[in-house]
């Protein structure tokens, strides 16, 4: 028998909602879980267990609060939350403690979800690693900034969790981890008591083992009463897809050459139409402007820190703020042109194909201190498009290979219905 | 002799930085005002003069740190402040204190700036207002949301101040008070620490004496080193302005009518080319959009304080985060996407006119406690243009009459050039 906290988002809600298994009998599962695995993963910054089952007994003794009746969430680290401390991942922030919720957080909450604990992040989501190992291969990265949410889903120790992604941080630590992770449409959700890194850019990640779980998971955090459709549909037929291997497939290693190959096979031969798609040469050209665009945003929003806590950061991100810092306004201004004359230039291709097939990343996940990828996520975030990884095979080496499937700017429901579809025909346990 | 504290910034800087002036006789000026005047305004929030005239002494002991080295900036009171508690004018929020500052209040200190105080919002900057009473008649409304902020520039209390605007609240009370009121275009500042509103429209909005003084403020804001032009140019030639009498010129006030034709006349007179600008259906439509809008997402951003402290709203907000928790999510799309529409709508006019000249209220301030004028201000903001409102005239009873003028997009330094040169065209102590 499977144990409550290896069973998926959807399938413990609906157990909880019919009396077969309670809150805190799940909340135990998944405790028992962390303190057996957390010395070698070190996927929680913040975690209360004592306050966890407090909260799951209360849930157990109240009528259904919603979708998420007693099923608990990680909540990554830079999002805030009144009841435990949020640290940034940086000591500027160790124990400090907010005043209110993030909206996410209260919506999550409002939903009857329970908030198990923070996960660990890089130092304010960039790029200094926090202390997460991967539940795969300790020896390997997590990916970040998203890491400790990540791992705590692949390692089974909560069925979901929320991240951030403003280049890759919620795509790269959920392909490297082997889990589903998605990073909406700019602008779907608030980010209200979030710390912003480059808010023309920043996104709301949710991460979990399954696309139901996603769905299960999105729909609360919308803040809407009722949706239009109570999930993604079903497909009525094979998708459209179009393949981009990215600007950057030469530095796709062996591993992702043939997982786009397989899944390429398998969707082909599940009827899928596919069509090859070769972007211009903007769209490399936008990676750069990217990085000019994070740099001063960033810096501007860090000030703060960057003024009066300098010696707290580390030595990589005070370069980034400090770059940012004197980057010339034209540069910035040129970038967000270029910005937004790419997401221009992609929409059209949204009419012929329903989604994109591409790289989640180069590989699997490098040894932990080694460089992760920095460059199959991060188009698709400054293009606002919406994004989802699917594990889909597994190295010889044992370490998950994700896909990525891109929509069109709003078509996330239509992307979380395809990404359903797309998950029945890879194998996530095959070798490849 | 004109005392320190009716300086203009610019001048008052400038005697700062030739040892003319200390910062700390300026800053005594300035309190020997509030108190003689803050009974009768309330336009503070928080202020401690203690620390204000220790951080007035540090700066008289330094070199010059940048532009704005010893002058005092009023700070909207929904923005953090690492010093000073930030109580978003709720009572859920008193005495909070945050653990950082706001990137905006981190880049005007890295200026010089001193911090006098925290400046009074409406509740959460919505629509209950706070104790302030306009300067120029105590019975009569300041304007919301950043009511404080404009009425202490406006007795003279402080030179400059921070405010905010999602639909008026830059606008209108800089109006009402009869100051120079800024909001740039949509995106051009970082709000990280400010709490949001409505986040798809929110923008800082920035307040003083004269368009000198908004530029002085702008460009620390923008968080660059040096900017491509260190102001706006002097105008080569007189502009092309458009005359934009809104979609809701039948509510303007004879006021309001009279102070167009006046300006009209006066810039035509200078030499500008005017045009008249009728602008199609959809953007009246636009406003009820932009109500939606503002009502889903202000719902979803104040999620925390609606589940957790309903009895500490105010019944207004309360009803209107009811009213967006229960909006229909297609409703909010389609309310997107309106507005994405007109932006898109409105973006040739620009390329005939450099401007559009438009009413910056229905009239001058009604009383305390009746309705403020909501018509506009608010479409411009929805559209994500930059505009300023300048003191054009005064009313038979003293009270201001302000003239807005609107900018395409991104084109805030041409906006705020063309500000300038309209400014010395209209009389403030002229009785229309």
């Amino acid at each position: 028998m499977t144990d409550p906290n290896e069973l998926s988002a959807l399938e413990a809600a609906q157990r909880i909602a019919d009396g077969r298994l309670t809150s805190e009998a799940l909340i135990h599962t998944c405790l028992e879980r962390i303190y057996a695995r957390e010395d070698i993963i070190g996927a929680w910054a913040h975690l209360d267990a004592d306050h966890a089952v407090a909260e799951a007994k209360q849930c157990d003794s109240e009528p259904a609060r919603g979708p998420l009746h007693g099923v608990p969430v990680g909540i990554k680290d830079i999002i805030d939350t009144v009841d435990m401390p949020t640290a940034q991942g940086s000591p500027i922030y160790a124990g400090n403690q907010p005043a209110a919720d993030a909206a996410c957080v209260a919506l999550l909450r409002e939903a009857g979800a329970i908030i198990l604990g923070k996960t660990v992040t890089t130092e304010f989501a960039a790029m200094t690693p926090g202390k997460t190992r991967n539940p795969h291969n300790p020896d390997h990265s997590p990916g970040g900034s998203s890491s400790g949410s990540a791992a705590a889903i692949a390692d089974f120790m909560v069925p979901l969790a929320l991240g951030s992604q403003t280049i890759g941080s919620t795509i790269r630590p959920s392909t490297y981890c082997g889990v589903v992770g998605f990073k909406s449409s700019y602008g779907s959700f608030s980010l209200a008591g979030m710390k912003p890194q480059a808010p023309s850019m920043d996104a709301l990640g949710l991460m979990a083992r399954s696309v139901d779980d996603i769905v299960l998971l999105r729909a609360p955090l919308l803040g809407v009463a009722q949706l239009p459709d109570a999930g993604p549909d079903p497909v009525s037929q094979p998708p459209r897809i179009g393949v981009s291997r990215s600007p950057h497939w030469n530095k796709a290693e062996p591993e992702m050459v043939r997982a786009m190959e397989a899944a390429v096979q398998a969707l082909e031969d599940s009827g899928a139409a596919l069509e090859e798609i070769v972007l211009e040469p903007e769209f490399a050209d936008v990676l750069d402007a990217q990085w000019t665009i994070l740099m001063f945003e960033c810096s501007r929003g860090l000030r703060y820190e960057l003024n009066n806590h300098a010696d707290a950061l580390s030595e990589p991100l005070r370069n980034l703020l400090e770059q940012g810092r004197t980057c010339p306004y034209d540069d910035y201004l040129a970038a967000l042109d270029l910005a937004a004359r790419c997401r221009a230039l992609i929409a059209p291709i949204f009419d012929r194909v329903d989604v994109l097939l591409t790289p989640s990343a180069a590989g699997p996940a490098p040894l932990f201190g080694a460089p992760t990828d920095l460059l199959f996520q991060r188009l698709w975030t400054v293009l606002h498009l919406p994004s989802i990884t699917l594990p889909a095979y597994v190295s010889a080496t044992g370490l998950p290979v994700g896909i990525q499937l891109v929509g069109g700017l709003g078509s996330d429901s239509n992307l979380l219905s395809i990404a359903r579809w797309v998950e029945e025909r890879v194998c996530p346990a095959t070798p490849i």
